[in-house]
């Protein structure tokens, strides 16, 4: 049941967000536009989602289900259990907890306190959760779930504060890491951004109501309007007579993911007022004019390719062209015939368009290399149709280092780019060339015109340069290394 | 259970392949093949699939399902009771029968003979199935579906021949229509082309086994060598011992159905020695020749429009740009909110790249336009994001008939080709213009330099000209009326 | 799915009733009063069941389900679909087709003639159906199941009388064997049974209608009142203005299967004019009177020996006990544990009430012995719990001879009567004493007072005397042999 | 999904028990043989069932689901993820809790605690949780479930004590009413029951290792010795080297729950060193010698009246009869006919042996009246068959009490004993005579030879008499009132 098909066709070979989530009050049967709204944001997390809504007669209502949310939560008869005009949900990949997937760590998490009950869900990671988690338990609080967010819910619980509001700043003030965060009381909406404001959370307005997501392409569904971005480090509250914004943290200069750019975010989403698509499709010009090389096609890896290789061909004059067909209908494992087919789980998702490739000189463009294995397989199927040359041009650069702030990524000795150089990653994928973008055409590609500022840089670029903004503190207990001063 | 998410976000606007066959004999676990096989034609029919195999053993089984064929044909526990070297399979929209689905009507058939069974699959239309039906019940034969297909194998089990091919010779020439058929015996694998071979079929070698399809993509995914078309009016017997071709049928001049290229095949396919992506690449590029327009940015309706959109901005010079992104997880029907979200129903499919559209001159590129109804909410979505101008270019004439050749068409009252010229269906959909490629510059696109051969067309083109190759008997005696002669 | 609780502790050393026939005409939504009746005749069948229903305006319509009718034709989902004053249905265990059960196996069976559809579900088995099948394939007729019931509807289709009635009469005429049919027409419900009547067939009214069924305890279920018989080799057929009773056969004496008497039918029906279960207590009376024996308690084995132990213990004087508790919840197959559970099948189903048991010297009364494996377990279970002695009593002669007329018995060789004496029986089983009641006992049970005709036996009694009073064609075919004439 | 064909033909007119407890220790995969105990206990609580179970590598695993045991504890798939040689199961009616079935509050719960974990179930009520919960709730815990006996756990985690037994101690020695707990630990199965010993408690011997039950038929299943009851107050704790016991609490006098006796137990467990079966049917002997009337038949209602009515047979000399039949197969909801069937829901579960019934006088032994409702509609149902006279006899003192410690009742208002006189009763059944045993005989017929002892009752009997043990603290601040003290 909990097989899914994965969204991208090499999703084993690809960085996941671990989380989307929406929040939504003031409006009638709110549950149904956090549902839309999970909809919108699926590519965050499609292994389970949840839904908590509050209403005045029945109180709170949670649903947590395994699986799509159009599978789930367009039931009738689901959605009439979750009332009320005030809504908050979640969807996730899997999460920092346990392997086996389990329900109970699905999000949100409700807890009834003192003063009435709240619920949380959450985007990111807590970095020391391990530790916080062990003080908690010895203090007697009861963990139903292996997710490090079930932290924040035990501190509320144990704070002296007297209003839910105040019980989460003194909760969050002991948390680190990177997150954001959606919550709900009986009658207020709580959005929360990290003091470095790594993972995203934006505001928009529906109707009387308001709204609070991971990318505004969840409020283009619901049909509410962008309004801004949650800044990082802020906290807001809201309820029927407006917004209340707060300052709970030590204010200090934003790290944004810039990975978000390249890869997690929907490309019909905005980031700090400019559209994603518009963003990669810079990426590659840039990597055209970094890297180019001559040939006679471009073709991007489906799906996320697509922008930079639009912004390479547009650059370098060398047309675009579809290479490479993905099958809509994607596929989990089929039975493997007798007859050994080579490349069965590729074909599954892919096809190459043969009577084109044929005899041509081909740039490949994807948005990221992690382990390599299925760059040596779209290689494979290039060559196999008859392709003269096989160049790759990545739309990031290399991935080195793993994130320690909300995305599953491989442990570093299984990062192609912490053990090859460009030149021995060329031999081991077989191809003729193959270029990442550099570090500053990145940040130029984004928008900073001067590139990386290397003594305060403007974004979390951990994964590529191996500097973490925040200590990850519970990875180096367990015997991570940081990277060695310079 | 059986609704499912459709291919295409407006495939309530679309014209609907009904059926994609396969075939395989020669392999070990031939079943499995023919599930990679059904997998790859997906996009010909979504509602249900089948397989028929034989095993010297255990005989022939079948099973039958609603729904894709990836989470059907998977299990292992249904593959193995699917065993031997020798099968059939069959996927497809609706039928030709009742409305409410049901699972008797879903292919293959299988009938058992006086000389051992046979199981048989079809995609196309029998033009005289009431008849048939009607005068076979007259004699006893008993139908267990509504199905035009379920004839062929009653006129089988009739025959007084011998062997089975030669009872489906008997058969095929009792039938009027455009078919493609595969069908087994417990040693043959059959291929059948009507005589106009308006429906494709194509020949592949696998190891020392042997193929049937509908494209040639299904080839591809189970790493078999495409070997040739099957040929208008042949019928191709395949055994242990190799292939024997026959000619059941009086001779005609083919008119294979020019729409395959348009929409239905898949764009790696190959049709007559080209790939499909580049006809419908061409079929932009004599757009952009036929019918210019000065604007900023070239955007496809997803995922259809795509190929002709990359030709119409090669051969215009104005930039391709993805305007329009799809939502892959795609939508049922969620829980309509109550606050009015205005076209909800697009929403779940697509949403508009607002920061690229806005102020921007834009030209969409589609595969067609049938009834109008998706092409008025595109065009209003585009608006709203605040474009400037709004261009459809249409890469196929304008649909006017329907097709009674086993295509899902709405009836001719519902075509809004039917009832109106270009300028009032501008009007209607409320753009700044609508261009459709003409009947000749398609003729061209498909390859035909001098374009369409009036006094006797190329290819079956019904849909756009109401010249019907073949009369449909059935139709016609409902009151169906036929294009006034000239 | 299809693994199902058995009705009886020890449905695996039972003979089964092959199937329960339920029709009702001249109600509105006759399928709910159809679904009741097969409930209250689940015993008949448990392994899937079947409805049809005729509509004016929606023709007829069909559900056939693997599972308990209350599992499936319960759902307002699925009877909505079964519209109309006219219904008929079906329950059955394995057919005597194929091993793998398949839905096109269950019926009704519905086909399409010149004149209108039918729907014919049965009861029974007909003995020259192989034979009957060759030929109508031969003809061009298609099978759909591997059913005997399906000649019938293809004999029917191929008659050349105007009406169904009269085409009912044609095909039953072709066909031997035992068999109680309910059928229907657009507007009619027609009923029959063979001319020997072994299957029972019974009329009720309901308000303005009719029903019939295989039973009277599923007129009591729709609260129909119970009218009479249907008579051997009669056939009725009603319709709006009333019943018409018709002789198609040759006119025999009628052979009613006595195995109904004993276990088949429900205790608390009535067969000619007796309750089943007083019938049931007197067979205990007589088996107290042939085989008495000192003990200290009177136990059944559950259910089905609990009439005839009353019995016994009334006649005997020796006290009524409930040696043996059946758990209420059944069991599928449990994972065993790694200890081993000695008779851990029994102990799902079954427990002995130690502290009653323990020192006495027990009677246990069953209804009957096939394989003698249960009750080997029993007996064990009874000594396990410290019984001073164990004497069966059997509420049936040894059965000694397979069942053809719609009975699934074990082959001959199976049958441990077949092969041992009774005192080798004693011996195998290991008991103190067994008695099995005496054919003419059994007769003076059923109320026949001077016991068994041997000349013309009043019933059939194939299974204990091996006289067959229709030649089983088909299995004497096969290579089965007759008792030899005395 | 969740609901069930009861277990019991008239379940919403019966008291019902809510839970049964089933640990195991010292065998491999035990959870295989909780799964067996919990299918024995099933009569205990049908709504849902839970397994914990431990193994040295695997650490704890748990399952929860709502329906059967054999439904869900069936299945290799899920008994696989339940590894090891230690594991404790619960099976539940509805819980204390609010009234929509969540799988959260379906036990054992688990937590982790500072030493490790620990796992619970319960069967019982916890009389105090309401007070409890809330002042755990103001200190920071937080609830996951409404279940009362999440209290219990919360209470271990902040105990100071150093090892789980001690801490278990601490938290009951905090809560009031009437419980029967088995817990584990990583390597210890723990057993307790309150001061009173309400609810009962077994312990097993399963070949080295050990089990504990709710009543001995479980231990039955797994052919498990009965070794003894675990003592009122008693706490045992048990380990590879063997089983220590404790006494935790202050010492009282027990009052073990009478109604155990008259209906919650399995006929065939042994309470006391007595069958269950053999005093109910005792409870028969002396309620004949109570009650006399002048009849033809002594009929159960079935199946929880059969002891009774057979004793009542015995000592009366009236014959007993099954005048009642029970379908097997039970139902659940089915769509209710249009023409208005008088009784459908009773006739789904019940049928008259009209041919038996007819004429006769009538006894009719039930194990208790709650509401009366179902009493009418029996006796509705026999004297439609056409019994001459109805007598009920009540195998129960009336109840006129809600019980408080662990069984479902209908509030005061809804009982008919607590507003109704014995002849008030007779009319509004509307019988000829109603008869209840009286409270000194029912002690009789449990072994207290001078019956009930008024100063100090020798058993928990609230439910007849008002007179509670535990004083039931929440229910009073929710404004029950308590007997007037005479």
């Amino acid at each position: 049941m909990r097989e899914l098909p994965p969204s991208h066709p090499f999703d084993d070979d690809k960085l996941k967000e671990e989380c989307g989530i929406f929040g939504v009050i003031g409006v009638a049967d709110a549950a149904n536009f956090v549902a839309l709204g999970l909809h919108a944001l699926q590519h965050r997390g499609q292994e389970a989602g949840g839904i908590v809504s509050h209403d005045a007669e029945q109180g709170f209502n949670s649903a947590r289900r395994f699986g799509y949310v159009r599978d789930n939560f367009t039931k009738a008869s689901l959605m009439e259990t979750l009332p009320g005009p005030l809504a908050i949900g979640h969807v996730r990949y899997s999460t920092a907890g346990s392997k086996g997937a389990v329900i109970r760590d699905v999000q949100p998490f409700f807890g009834e306190f003192a003063m009435g009950g709240a619920a949380i869900a959450h985007n990111g990671n807590i970095t020391n959760a391990n530790a916080l988690r062990r003080e908690l338990i010895e203090r007697g609080s009861i963990f139903q779930s292996s997710s490090d967010s079930e932290c924040i819910i035990h501190l509320m619980a144990r704070s002296f504060q007297s209003n839910i509001p105040e019980r989460m700043k003194d909760a969050l003030r002991r948390v680190e890491g990177a997150f954001s965060v959606v919550a709900m009381t009986r009658t207020k909406l709580i959005g929360v951004r990290d003091p470095l404001g790594v993972r995203p959370l934006v505001l928009g307005k529906i109707g009387d109501g308001w709204a609070l997501s991971s990318e505004t392409c969840a409020l283009d569904i619901i049909g509410a309007e962008y309004v801004r971005e949650i800044k990082p480090g802020e906290m807001v509250v809201i309820n029927a007579s407006g917004i209340e914004s707060y300052r709970p943290f030590e204010p200090v200069e934003p790290r944004f993911c810039i990975f978000e750019h390249v890869y997690f975010s929907r490309p019909d989403s905005i980031i700090g007022d400019r559209s994603v698509y518009e963003t990669r499709r810079q990426i590659g010009v840039e990597l055209a004019r970094e890297a180019p090389v001559d040939a006679d096609l471009v073709c991007p890896v489906p799906d996320s390719g697509t922008p930079a290789a639009i912004g390479f061909s547009q650059e370098s004059g060398i047309p675009y062209a579809m290479g490479i067909i993905r099958n809509q209908y994607m596929g989990r494992t089929f039975i493997e015939p007798t007859e050994q087919i080579r490349n069965m789980g590729v074909r599954l998702k892919l096809n190459v368009n043969r009577a084109l490739i044929k005899g041509k000189r081909v740039i490949l463009v994807d948005d990221s290399v992690v382990r390599g294995t299925t760059s040596i397989k779209i290689k494979q199927m290039i060559l196999d149709a008859g392709a003269a040359e096989v160049h790759f041009r990545i739309a990031s650069p290399p991935t080195a280092w793993p994130c320690f702030y909300g995305v599953d990524t491989p442990e570093r000795g299984k990062l192609l780019a912490a053990n090859m150089s460009e030149e021995e990653m060329r031999e081991f994928i077989g191809v003729d060339s193959i270029k990442f973008i550099s570090l500053d055409g990145l940040y130029r590609a984004v928008g900073e015109a001067t590139g990386r500022n290397a003594k305060c840089p403007q974004y979390c670029d951990a994964c590529f340069s191996g500097e973490y903004p925040v200590r990850p503190a519970d990875m180096i207990a367990k015997g991570f290394e940081l990277k060695a001063a310079e």
